[in-house]
């Protein structure tokens, strides 16, 4: 991992963005074409880095150009979202990605073209820039919105909000709510008292952890994702990692969807490619739900049926390099012959206690980890 | 408002289910067919109580027995939930409503008949028993998933987590996420400084109030609903008001669904009728976004098209008594005719800071609001 792209100051971004715009101004004044340089995206440039264990987006870079007269348009946008998020850094303020489109939005004088026609045009702009700066948006102090809660023995420091100070564990049962940015700059991880981090797909299972005291009695840290994890958690997990040496362990419903957002957190995703050392964190490892317990605690009464859609996913997922180890495809396969899945809470049929008590417990402490 | 239901306590709640139970088995003793008799839902039973100023659920009711072919499964699975809420009070555990499902499901001996099929019909049973007690599921330490935030000068003590105590204007920028259960037994307010609620529908719009010192320099409560109020957010609000007599003034987006948000946190709405009580706030007053506003600052080149859905609600909301007086029926059929929205986010057009440096402060203090 490059950890050193984790301290990134906002006067190292700053400059980056400053450069572009030179650059830029820079052709101009001498009569050339001004051109903005980008990295390309999607599958024709992503691919699996087996030695990191992570996704990674490739070197190909695309350039456009403002006398193109297909690219004009959008050449015109990218500068505006350019000076924009300068102003933002130097101004030391945030939006979200709705907001900067709301700023920009407006019709060109004497023409009846607008700058922006629907945030979908922003939006892949914003994406152009974080990729030509060789950073994640957070970066420029834009955000979306936030999801995901944090629990446990950990101590954090808001330093652009009177450098509030706030331990996660004395908020009471419903913990922190992850914020869009988690840049290091801004949310300082303070103190960690904790072996490891647990990650749970649910937050009605991250609920049950903290009323039966599991972070407490076993020295976890607890977040949440609420289904996929948004940017900010990804970023937030992969901080306590890196910066806090914290195992990751994470813990999905037992389905192709909970198994995907396990790889996610893990190794990346293909959209977001790029941003892998950012965001992922290649030595996590995966606690549950297999199929393999549901034979293992009886379970079997409480399964659900695996609709067509998670059929098809799993086929799929069965093709991707990081889900070939023997023990993935054991559990994909059984999914696409028995057609089921099992959820986080069909644990509740032991007991409600069970898997604070048992489940977790257990296959931690015989580290009875899928890869 | 009846505030004395707000101080329902687990003893009172317990000796009702306890009453239903023991009601049950003096039927059975006696060798009477068991009945168990809950509330008529639904339009035919909702009125809305203009004295008031909210929906309420009538007098009708509905019996449920054991000895009607028809009603059988319905009672078994009635005594099952009954037994494990009894169960959960009496342990002082709380679970979600996908967990009682999970914990009560089921094969019946020397039968192919499960208790559930789906969690569907062990909902619709927590309706039954909700309004049979004459409460709200929370009150049966049910809960569903949590949304919402809260930032401001306010003191919480979790009674149930170590009593932990905290003050949601020290906890960064992100603030205290929600908890989906919010009864005054558990959640204590402790103090609060401040002149007003001001509740905004988006979260983005929350962030930016945050981030311009908004609530610090109004003195102001703030509350995020992300969309739809949930019940444990709706609950929150309602306690502010009548424990502490806040003034409630709502924020959401200008088009029918943002309208109907506040209706919802103002009258209550046709589903949770019988709870009006526990969650509304009759006196709360709507500061924006109007289509009124679209004049007023220029907004017209941000506004957005209504689709037809948007138009079709518009319409019926237009028949709904609480949205009679005449400056509802302006903005309505404003939205019908110009087929248009604004976003509480458009106003960024202006600049980030005017939604915090004008647009609410004049409002406010020109009290513009509508009823």
């Amino acid at each position: 991992m490059k950890k050193e792209n984790d301290f990134e100051t906002n006067e190292d971004i700053l400059k980056r963005v400053y450069q572009i715009i030179d650059d830029i101004s820079h052709q101009i004044e001498n009569m050339h074409p001004p051109t903005f340089t980008t990295k390309v995206r999607g599958q024709s440039n992503v691919f699996f880095d087996e030695k990191q264990g992570l996704l990674q987006l490739g070197d190909k870079q695309t350039k456009r150009k403002f006398l193109n007269l297909g690219h004009a348009r959008k050449f015109m946008q990218t500068s505006l979202i350019l000076d924009r998020c300068y102003e933002y850094l130097k101004r030391n303020k945030t939006a979200s990605i709705r907001e900067i489109y709301y700023e920009l939005k407006h019709a060109i004088a004497n023409t009846k073209e607008n700058t922006f026609d629907g945030q979908q045009e922003s939006n892949e702009v914003i994406v152009d820039v974080e990729h030509a700066i060789n950073s994640i948006r957070e970066k420029l102090n834009l955000q979306a919105e936030p999801k995901g809660s944090l629990y446990g023995n950990i101590v954090l420091k808001d330093m652009m909000h009177d450098q509030d100070e706030f331990n996660c564990s004395n908020l009471g049962r419903g913990g922190w709510s992850i914020m869009s940015r988690i840049e290091p700059e801004e949310i300082k991880i303070e103190s960690v008292d904790a072996d490891f981090l647990l990650v749970v797909e649910t937050s009605a299972m991250y609920n049950r952890l903290i009323e039966e005291r599991y972070p407490k009695q076993n020295k976890a840290i607890l977040v949440s994702t609420s289904g996929q994890a948004a940017r900010g958690t990804r970023r937030l997990i992969h901080r306590l990692h890196t910066e806090q040496n914290l195992p990751v362990v994470v813990f999905t419903d037992g389905d192709p969807y909970g198994w995907y957002i396990y790889s996610v957190i893990k190794q990346g995703s293909m959209a977001l490619a790029a941003h892998s050392k950012f965001l992922s964190v290649p030595d996590a490892k995966y606690v549950g739900m297999t199929l393999k317990d549901v034979e293992t605690y009886g379970l079997k009464s409480v399964t659900e049926p695996l609709k067509e859609g998670g059929i098809k996913r799993a086929k799929e997922m069965m093709e991707y390099p990081w889900f070939k180890p023997k023990e993935w495809q054991e559990e994909l396969k059984t999914a696409i012959t028995k057609k089921i899945r099992i959820e986080q809470q069909a644990l509740a049929n032991k007991s409600l206690e069970f898997v604070a008590e048992k489940y977790l417990p257990e296959k931690i402490a015989n580290e009875d980890f899928l890869p």
